[in-house]
């Protein structure tokens, strides 16, 4: 079965490289969608090419509707989000991105340490598996694209 | 207009009551939901109630899930999302609310600090106010109740 | 917080009547709505109303049909759907309203005797609570409803 | 035209192969989609990738959820789901499929023998054929299908 | 359960008092909505208050959208389209309401003499029920509703 | 533009031969979609797959429901639906397929004589475009597909 | 039949209270939400509440955002939506809400003198009526709620 | 990411040219849908097609319904709806597509002078984006499809 995934949330690690990797060297029939992961590009997408804005919100608010164009648009073509939290950073679009996917109807599976479990109880309890390490998000999606 | 208002987040301190005072002081017609609020008895009422898990994972998730059947039911029945977003906690729980109404085509009142803006720039930019604090927020429901 | 719930699934023991009573104990704002509960005139409506059918296939046909109208009608006006699976009988319609249910983004409760996990494994993954007597789907209403 | 299916239901008989015979037989334009049919692998999946549970509840919640995002993307992506019950098992997962396709609109064909009219009333009447072997079904795909 | 159901279909006989006073006979909590049943102002409505057309064909498609400013509210607002099929006339409007119904998905019941069963199979084999007079469907409505 | 179309209604005239061949000529990037067009092959379906109902209104019931199957996946799957209505025979599937068309929110166009003006009022009124011939149907794909 | 509608566009003249006093002198049983209708309130009030913006752009955007939750909502809750358009002003927020209703499959009925058919041939191309006087709008309500 | 967009909105200026040129000197994977831009033809497509009408009113119909097919199933099937907005000519079709956009959930780039913010504010308020010349869509494209 072919599939497409998003790769949504924390972008200081190469969790998303060990991912494609690991796809590669299965072989499957997986089309993988990503945000921009150049943080300090997508932070100022919105000034860069609509003209400055000296407020701090209004810029975060303009590069963050460029970015939604990209993020919402991968994950309404997604058919599994996977999504990385990590301890840096409050991550709040990471969790918004689940929230997103669950309100379209879009199976998620949640990346993330242990000792996160608490703060991410109900981020989990609504998706279909809770992965500690990209190797286990790769089984999984061999299992599930299998022939 | 009578509306249906869901106020998410942050649960300890008393925005919810000041938001009520301010809907009742001026007689909107707006029914206001809200998560269970006592923080222990949510975290635990799934032992409480479906028996014992020691796995801290699996009480956090049978927990979560009951929760979900409030939180999920009151997103839906609303015409409105308040969710308040504090410095404490990671409140990743706020944040998927913010992405399941979005999911679900229900407009979101944001309040938080200003020193936030940052990290929650895609969810405020999902948003259609961003307020500071309950008094704006019961200005901005009897503005747009107001007959 | 008002609701709307379904009791679907096993018709020959009293676990409704059990679940009424306890909502009626704890007064608390549910509507409970069932499917029809005597077994040979469901089983014979058809029949009964619209003539009878010599071969058995189209005798089930049609009173299963006008079941239907009953009982996707009362899923769809319902906030959660909660169905009890028991030893007799296949009850394959039970497990059709929990998939029914999914299809339509209407959350469930499963309840059921610790035997039957397996078989029902995919059933309670789909669901948001799996209990195991009436008491404890009282004791979920109570604590969702409450104010 | 052409087609999506999905075959749901009994995995211990060979009907699959005899239906994707068919459809090789008569060149139809038909991507045909299934669960993992190997019983042992899918019920272990869970522990295997994401570690041991020791509560079998856990273990076959771990391992459905997985297979869900198998099956539930497959049942998205089909135009007919056909599920076939047997005698051997209860198969809730397959009536769970068949009222998930309904819920999502998919029409299906039910395949089973006359002795399960009956205790399939209420899955029959929600399909759009009942066939009795796999031959009848390939009929149907390809008089479906015809250009 | 409480219902509420929109009759569509011939206009030229009583069908639609005999199932209202069957319903009131019977006490049930059913709201009936119906068109609007003076044929010659409901053909005439939409040059009567917007302005004569002389093209017939816009005389019609005025006062039909006019019309279906009705139905199709009535459609959408139906728990249970009841659908008189009859000798006199095309009714092609009545076939229309039926697959508008089942585009939306909501539930049919046919009203039809025998003799009408080739011409109008497609129509009940998306339907949940073929009834031959109105008493049969009043005999429906009471089995769905009882409480 | 690439477009796909469903040709329903009339099956007695050449009229989708003409539509094809106009769209050949015009080397128009449409996927052209029809019914079963064999007319006794569709009224005998259901008997001859699935075994032989005396009772015509079951015979009748399942020809229709499998080719439901066929029709109601092509009209899912196309962008503009045309429907040919006739003086010959009542087609009451003609009408109702254009129901579901208005339900699932695809456009019609609408092919017929003057002569029906009346009768398809409704039908008409519903669609984006009322034809008297093939060729004005084959102009308005023409037009509606042009780079 | 019982109606809700909405009233949007034109603001300067007194066009509402035309059609509620119709509404009310016929005693028909309809919900009328309307925008706020205070010009100058409504354009400052995202500065009056959440605090001044020099850029126009942005006071304009704040505001704009809070009356999308009122008139937003009031669309999703309205059977109907009836739109005004005049000579004055450039009006793209009442045609938005034309489209609006539109995408969410809510009929509309347009109000206009003559001299605007042309530009406004999309519109109204996508409505159910459209009338030149609050009198017409009024006596199509008093028709569609007939009892 | 492959992206499909469609072009709305003035016609009279080249803006569409110079965003093609754009995205093919980038190489961009986007598929560009646009409505028909021989203005004289798309206002009297309907007369040509289908025959003559006096009433300037109906003739304007039935152009703006054939015009319908084209752009509203390209709203469809585009990923982002770009929308351009000049000072000459009402534009009201423009503003139309905006609404239906964001009635269907497809997000928007709006194009506009900044002497336009005031009277474009609720349509700037619904959209991800406000461009003032065809260099920014551009590059927004360039970013938002970037691998």
């Amino acid at each position: 079965m072919s599939l497409t995934i998003y790769l949504s949330g924390e972008i200081h690690t190469d969790w998303r490289e060990q991912i494609k990797l690991g796809i590669n060297a299965s072989n499957l029939d997986i089309t993988v969608l990503t945000p921009v992961l150049n943080h300090e590009n997508s932070d100022n997408i919105g000034n860069e090419i609509l003209g400055d804005e000296e407020n701090p919100f209004w810029k975060d608010h303009k590069s963050s509707k460029i970015n939604a164009l990209r993020t919402q648009n991968a994950i309404k073509k997604a058919d599994i989000v996977v999504i990385k939290f990590g301890d840096k950073y409050r991550q709040w679009n990471a969790a918004f991105d689940a929230g997103l996917a669950a309100g379209l109807g879009i199976p998620t599976i949640i990346l993330h340490q242990p000792q996160l479990i608490h703060p991410l109880k109900e981020v989990d309890a609504a998706s279909m598996a809770v992965a500690q390490n990209p190797e286990q998000v790769v089984k999984i999606l061999k299992y599930v694209c299998q022939n």
